[in-house]
């Protein structure tokens, strides 16, 4: 089966878990960018991310009996919650193993979807080693956040559906942190696009993908300082490999740029996107040249922040 | 002409000018009121609220010649906004008198929408006599904010795309301030609904509507302490007329049901909302019997706030 092929069966599948999410435009953001963009929602998305596609074309792959056994994952992050949510869409087990020093909204959340916590020290090693245990223990299949196919094929959808909205897009601006997301647009512009070139858009601060591109390997970061902390992680070796293979550039940003680009989108548009989604916009407006007289798509990945925390 | 015709005509005449917005729904809030809700979103419209629809409906239902002079109102709200756009989109005057204590940032957002800006003292008396004066100077025709039966037409608008939306809505709330979009809804709801029931919703703090309703004649605010900016005003006669003839019930909240409303509709949600628009899920929430087993519409009227004063 061909790529095309498995990302229209792999949004079937998911179809009935998932939000069609809406495209907004701004007319004043256009006036301000000097472009036409066309935002895809998936702050709108079940759980307020995208990662409830992946999520949920992960666990749909299983075998009957693989899903009685359940999954598992660690992340402190929304896919914690996305494979919480989806599996118990599924009626199945999601086991999630967190950091003990992860905000309690995040657990609490994970928990409130119905996902069963394992705390583990704050370190990589103990997060793999834990989950590895869960796997002995309960027979979980583990789903990897992000380097994952299934979880690739499933963000794929995003970009399928927003191409089908607006079949011409020249330009999708796609955030990168892992690289799951942008990995998926990639193979659906290939599959579903008209010419149409995804670039990234990444925090300076955490700018591995960036790196990776240019020196040709898997870069990491030493700080991870930025209000971006969807996109704080590195890349995998698959999403690595497609990246490395189809893409051509990334736009970095600063902070100040994302905290703009956040301001300008809650108060021109009304919505709530995290800072990972407004680096998208950061990048348009920062590097203008590069978008002129272009149709541009922008995926806002999510939309769970604090707001007692708001940077502006 | 009948009122359904009138509507009719009057949603034609704005509909190049303002936007049908979209119309949300959220399992989770559905879920924790126990009934079906519908959104009609008006935070969407263009400058962030309703108002745009009567203003543009007014200022069309001018003749040439008076176009050509332009159009005054007195407002420290979102109304001012409102017509300095309208205008704007019809290439005309907006003289707007401020009282000279508005927020700044209030000024800056007509004067960007073009609103030729008079200050005065803050009192209902200078500002009617500002206006009087600039009618006499300039020959421009005073448009009050919600007090016109053009305006109430083009906000009537609102009820008519909801119910379009959804025929069979048994209910729509709607907050009350000066009375300007519910009686356009009620309006709608006698034209377009099928039984419809229009419940305002209105804080306890400025609950001069629903002493009104009490009295039989038109209450006002000795205080106007509440976080519902857009809710302080007292009913002209034209809106009271048609609330006391056709309203049966306006619930009250409390300021915390108001912020717990809206922080509700922004995290679960994902849309930034007024907290006036919030009094209208506030009011949901408290009286769930009174929806059980509905289907409800809820009209979020805006959503220009200020998120430097989150209230929490």
């Amino acid at each position: 089966m061909n790529i095309k092929e498995n990302i229209i069966q792999s949004h079937q599948r998911i179809s009935p878990y998932i939000h069609r999410t809406p495209v907004f435009t701004s007319q004043m953001i256009n006036e301000i960018a000097g472009v036409s963009l066309f935002f895809k929602c998936e702050n709108f998305q079940k759980m307020g991310a995208f990662k409830m596609r992946g999520a949920t074309n992960a666990i749909l792959q299983l075998s009957d009996e693989q899903k009685k056994k359940g999954v598992v994952t660690h992340s402190s992050g929304s896919f914690a919650q996305a494979l919480a949510l989806a599996a118990k869409n599924l009626n199945i087990n999601a086991y999630i193993v967190m950091p003990n020093n992860a905000p309690e909204v995040k657990k609490k959340a994970v928990h409130e979807y119905g996902g069963i916590i394992t705390e583990c020290e704050p370190t990589l090693e103990d997060r793999e080693t834990t989950a590895n245990q869960i796997q002995l223990e309960k027979g979980a299949t583990f789903i990897h956040p992000f380097n994952d196919f299934n979880v690739i094929l499933g963000n794929a959808s995003v970009g399928k559906e927003l191409l089908e909205y607006h079949p011409e897009l020249d330009i999708i601006v796609v955030p990168v942190g892992g690289g799951g997301l942008i990995s998926g647009t990639i193979l659906s512009a290939l599959a579903f696009g008209n010419n149409c070139t995804i670039i990234g858009a990444e925090p300076f601060n955490v700018d591995d993908a960036y790196r990776s591109l240019e020196s040709g390997k898997i870069e990491h970061n030493l700080t991870t300082d930025t209000i971006a902390d969807g996109l704080k992680t590195s890349l995998g070796d698959i999403t690595f490999n497609i990246i490395n293979n189809h893409l051509k550039t990334i736009i970095r940003v600063t902070e100040d740029e994302i905290v703009d680009a956040m301001q300008l989108i809650l108060e021109r548009m009304k919505i709530i996107v995290e800072p990972s989604s407004a680096v998208t916009l950061a990048a348009v407006l920062k590097s203008k040249q590069e978008f002129f007289n272009k149709k541009v798509g922008l995926i806002l990945s999510g939309g769970n922040i604090d707001f007692r925390k708001l940077p502006f």
